[in-house]
């Protein structure tokens, strides 16, 4: 398979759109990204989105947003996995350039969450846990990661505080970029006066429903020279792997296998250790979910993932900074445009084109995008080529 | 890219399958393959579904599905694109093979239709067309078919008896078919006699909803003698293209430009013509898209495609049987299954496999899926190997 490098980059504004619908903000994002990367075709496209269905009466984006950006007849092929639609949609993208069957690529993730009320919201992103066992009974989102959190401490003495930890330092690094819906620094108080919605998470606790769009372009590395001017950027692993649904499946409701398991292979494709890592894009949908991310990276020992933000360890200038883009949990989660946009976020970085939250000689960038309660996570590799 | 085989083909039986759920059937199909196949492994598998989210309330159903098959960790994705959604996994499944990146893939199809009403499932069925400039001001698949159809007999002056035809030949191929949702045979009469859906289109114009699934193993040509005993049947090409999402923007409405791209691109891949065709399985969601296909197809000469159930060219013992499994309109139409089931239907033809129902002297087999009035369509293309 071929080396393959993503040359274009482009993220709209994330927000509550209201003026806008699910096609106008895709196509401010992909033609961002063509315009970035300087190319003037695309061979084909993938497009990650978790339930358009559900939130706005429209399946069969593949076409509908080729057509809308007047590439077609080139393929168009919408992939799903939940919350990890935009990342896995980013991995199909990498197939079909590395394979040799396509030369240019879009890889998109899109999703217009704010056209349904907020009960409706819910019951739509509940559609990414286990139907008969979990949704059916009325478990939500915000449910199943508040049991996760009192598994983890209970088991690793993780203190409320830590979970503050987390959304201090997203907001802190959302308030450097220009495109979060939340930009606003938040203090720990703020977060232990929100209101409780599941024990122990507060919404501060939570990354919020989003209106959003993200879009890069993907070429074989070698051909990146005649193509564009921007640095490249080379995608030096990418794995997927897939857990048990049902939470009650779980060996250990505080550990993410299927994170672990696409990390491994990740850092086996790569050569590379854990702790060569620069920085890394995480799915801090919750802020328990990246104190547990980091552990199944191998970033911190297994139950030390409540340390990393309450010591500085994985704040900008800290010794791996997580989220430097502020993560869901700032930016925005439109679910099936996180996992792209977490590369966008990347592909900045490497290129030493992140503004004020630029990491320092960032060389090694990963990208960790997870669906569900971890039923399914994509990890990505980026090297400054 | 290595060249790609089929071994193994699962199908249940299709129809109104209340008494199981979605993963029941699903998973029916899959260890059916999976045996067929006589393989003892899965590295990675895809999953074909239009609409689960509005259908039964569940997303994600790669991880899901791979966790049901009790194959978790692998990577399982789900690909959608509306009706063309089965083709288009199978379609990934043939990349992630012959790219080199797994050796052993599941392609599956799926969809659960009938735990909503009949309304409900229009309404779903309506987000595969353009939901701001079509779906929103009412208009649904029979009426689209219908305008379509209207075009048609204007311009070429197809004939309500040569749409008749094709529902009289289908209805009678899938008699021969054990699998069938309705194996009934039907007379011109019947069908002529039926309720008008919307004119000229009749019920018996119109392919059924459905519960089903059907799924098939894929692994490099090389691998096959090691693996299985089946006769293996090469991929021999494989196109995916896309058009206009709205009607109103094609510049014929009588004509299916994806479906005619899509073709010309796996000709030209296999290096054959449409006349070395053994037999079809082709996408009859309505009567009259059967016409418009064969002739996209390069089967029939522009306009020319109302002759062909009539002449009985496109029956069993004719010069290129269309739909010898039934089709969608006696097979069913579950319409994350259907373009899964094509390709079960073409390996099962060129094995020798196919019981009362066999094309003789099956060399070529060639599949054509698509998704809304066509704005997608996927083609493959299978030869005995």
């Amino acid at each position: 398979m071929r080396d393959v490098a993503v040359i274009g980059v482009g993220m709209n504004r994330w927000g509550e759109l209201w003026e806008k619908s699910l096609r106008d903000i895709w196509t401010e994002a992909a033609l961002e990204a063509v315009d970035d990367a300087g190319i003037d075709r695309v061979d084909a496209m993938y497009v990650g989105c978790m339930s358009s269905g559900l939130f706005v009466g429209q399946e069969h984006l593949g076409a509908l947003l080729a057509d809308q950006l007047g590439m077609g007849p080139i393929p168009g092929t919408r992939v799903e996995s939940a919350c990890a639609s935009g990342g896995l949609a980013f991995r199909q993208a990498w197939i079909a350039v590395a394979s040799g069957l396509h030369d240019v690529v879009l890889a998109t993730g899109v999703e217009k969450m704010t056209d349904v009320d907020g009960g409706a919201a819910t019951d739509a992103l509940a559609t990414a846990a286990d139907q008969e066992y979990e949704s059916y009974h009325g478990v939500t989102f915000p449910g199943l990661y508040g049991m996760m959190a009192r598994a983890h401490m209970h088991q690793h003495r993780t203190s409320r505080r830590q979970l503050s930890a987390v959304a201090v330092k997203n907001h802190r690094h959302g308030a450097l970029n220009p495109l979060a819906q939340y930009p606003q620094p938040v203090t720990v108080e703020q977060v232990e006066e929100s209101v409780l919605v599941a024990d122990p998470l507060r919404l501060l606790d939570c990354s919020p429903v989003t209106d959003g769009a993200a879009a890069v372009v993907l070429v074989p590395l070698e051909d990146v020279r005649n193509l564009t001017k921007q640095p490249p950027v080379r995608v030096a692993a990418s794995a997927h792997a897939t857990d048990s649904m049902a939470l009650h499946d779980r060996e250990d409701l505080a550990w993410l296998a299927s994170t672990e398991r696409a990390a491994g292979l990740v850092y086996a494709q790569a050569g590379i250790e854990p702790g060569d890592v620069s920085f890394c894009e995480v799915h801090d949908c919750f802020t328990i979910a990246e104190i547990m991310v980091i552990e199944a990276l191998g970033l911190a020992p297994r139950g030390c993932g409540g340390s990393g933000a309450e010591s500085g360890a994985t704040a900008l200038g800290g010794k791996v900074p997580v989220n430097p883009s502020g993560g869901l949990k700032s930016k925005g989660h439109p679910v099936g445009a996180t996992g792209v946009a977490q590369v966008s976020e990347a592909v900045l970085q490497l290129r030493g084109q992140a503004g004020g939250r630029q990491v320092e000689n960032a060389h090694w960038g990963l990208t960790q995008n997870m669906g569900g309660t971890g039923a399914s996570t994509v990890v990505h590799l980026f090297e400054r080529a």
